[in-house]
């Protein structure tokens, strides 16, 4: 068994967070991650306040374990998600977008457990400054939105400025990246793509398979000249946003208005043409659908298992 | 004591290779590398093939350990340089940018171990269909001229998809990174960056002071429109080329010409305005001048502590 801080705050079994991933991490999945020993994440992009409260009275009947939410802080409804956690009763929200500083006094009140995700060492320190219990360092081999640093690099120069947990993110797909990631000092890992083709994830069947057929250079970075760089798989959308951002004749408004909708269009309707299929760097290692808690003992069992044998084989 | 294909191979007792900088990695510094036990790489990029003939004829006086010869493939005296190492018997060669194909048979006939740096899956596997004899597969975070991939996610990647071994490159500062690399089952590293401050380095006394006050986010991409991306530290010079790279009144021609001499200006002159200062993500961790065998020790004798202490800390 691996044994890390994170599972005793949290009072979690694997130092394994499924990551809060806008309209795609509902209850369903949560609940199964938590179940099968993670913590499972809902995300606060629902669609609303009460589509989330939705999903968090779900994710309670469908698991006894402890879940969270992840709250987009520069959304427009950030303050009454903020306040939605506390009435629910939420036990762990991980922040991203923003300093989550205006809601820690009413959340450490509620005895919330803070893990916000971020992207650099400034931004860890004034995470851990406002009362983080702990954060993600995610490097940018995540898919969504990202930063500029990678977690081989970011992580040890978080972990180096903090004396709060760090759990690393991106480019974690199985037992050899967590177990590296606990090499780098991390405490935990947080998976997010791999959790995309998860039997439990609601995003359309389309997406699993463009996920699946991709290959290690099967994503691309969108949005970078807008300040809003999001990882993504390279399909028509993805060039197209591509090419437009670098066109002088088109404004940022433009570009930006091309790409509205386009999460929603990868995820509810399979629209490869047409929409952002979000992925990481580790597109590539994703080869079959499998349940949720197939994914979580594949990552803790195959790290276990790496830290174990492997050490044995390198050390004389 | 770690034990790695890589040095039965070459015959070295550490799997380190220090990374083949153009106009950095000379004669002194490799020797200093190899007499620490790792292999010193020099860079073929030193003024023409007579230059790189000294340095190979000064590094052999310098050091009795292996030592070996970075080949830039897309150099124009690349086929001189390809002739040179067989006739000076230099027993190792890494390549770069381009494919090794056409000096192949000599290279065996000669007997020199072959081993290009590579950023993806597909060019990894035509240098094992080639002849190679292993790969670097250097992630993204790395100083200098990149691919698209990171180590994190790249090097599980390759491993995957070769029989031949694999080292990983790219974001390695210390031990915790090379203990890493091993978990994502490379069997060595290689190290550019931290060479840069080695007391052996050639470079001027500017570029280390400022790579030493370099924070994590102290390094930048240019020329990723032009398809020739490179990572080299946020300066006035490296402002300036990426400003003019996306400004549609400005001809690639003349952004080129921007950029001729520009490394030049930062290793020998230390111009600090005016200077490509090439080096990776983790030029935040860069905190002090260190002999090339204290950087050496540092890196494989904590690899080998953290191997040893953090499995047992983190295995109940």
């Amino acid at each position: 068994m691996i044994k890390s801080p994170i599972c005793d705050l949290l009072g979690i079994r694997y130092p394994l967070f499924q990551g809060g991933m806008a309209w795609i991490s509902d209850a369903r999945l949560a609940a199964a991650v938590s179940n099968a020993g993670g913590l499972g994440l809902i995300s606060a992009i629902q669609g609303g306040v009460e589509a989330v409260r939705r999903e968090i009275r779900l994710c309670r009947s469908l698991t006894d374990k402890p879940f969270g939410v992840n709250i987009m802080l520069k959304a427009p409804d950030a303050a009454d998600i903020a306040s939605l956690v506390v009435e629910e009763g939420v036990r762990v929200v991980t922040t991203g977008a923003g300093s989550p500083a205006a809601f820690m006094p009413a959340w450490k009140e509620a005895g919330i457990i803070v893990v916000p995700v971020i992207p650099s060492v400034a931004y860890a320190l004034k995470m851990q400054a406002v009362g983080a219990d702990a954060v993600v360092a995610e490097g940018a081999e995540s898919g969504g939105h990202i930063g500029e640093l990678h977690t081989m690099a970011l992580v040890p120069q978080v972990v180096d400025a903090l004396d709060i947990p760090v759990l690393a993110a991106g480019g974690i797909f199985d037992g050899r990246a967590a177990a590296a990631a606990f090499m780098l000092g991390a405490v935990g890992v947080q998976v997010g793509t791999r959790f995309l083709v998860a039997d439990e994830c609601r995003v359309h069947e389309v997406y699993k398979d463009k996920l699946i057929a991709a290959s290690d250079i099967g994503t691309m970075v969108t949005g970078r000249s807008l300040g809003d760089s999001v990882r993504c798989l390279k399909n028509p959308f993805a060039k197209k946003f591509f090419k437009m951002e670098y066109d002088p004749s088109v404004s940022a408004e433009e570009v930006r208005a091309f790409g509205t909708g386009s999460l929603h269009k990868a995820v509810f309707d399979g629209d490869f043409a047409g929409g952002s299929f979000l992925a990481g760097e580790v597109a590539g290692l994703v080869k079959e659908r499998q349940s949720a808690a197939a994914i979580v003992e594949d990552i803790m069992g195959g790290a276990e298992k790496i830290l174990t044998e492997k050490v044995k084989q390198i050390l004389l």
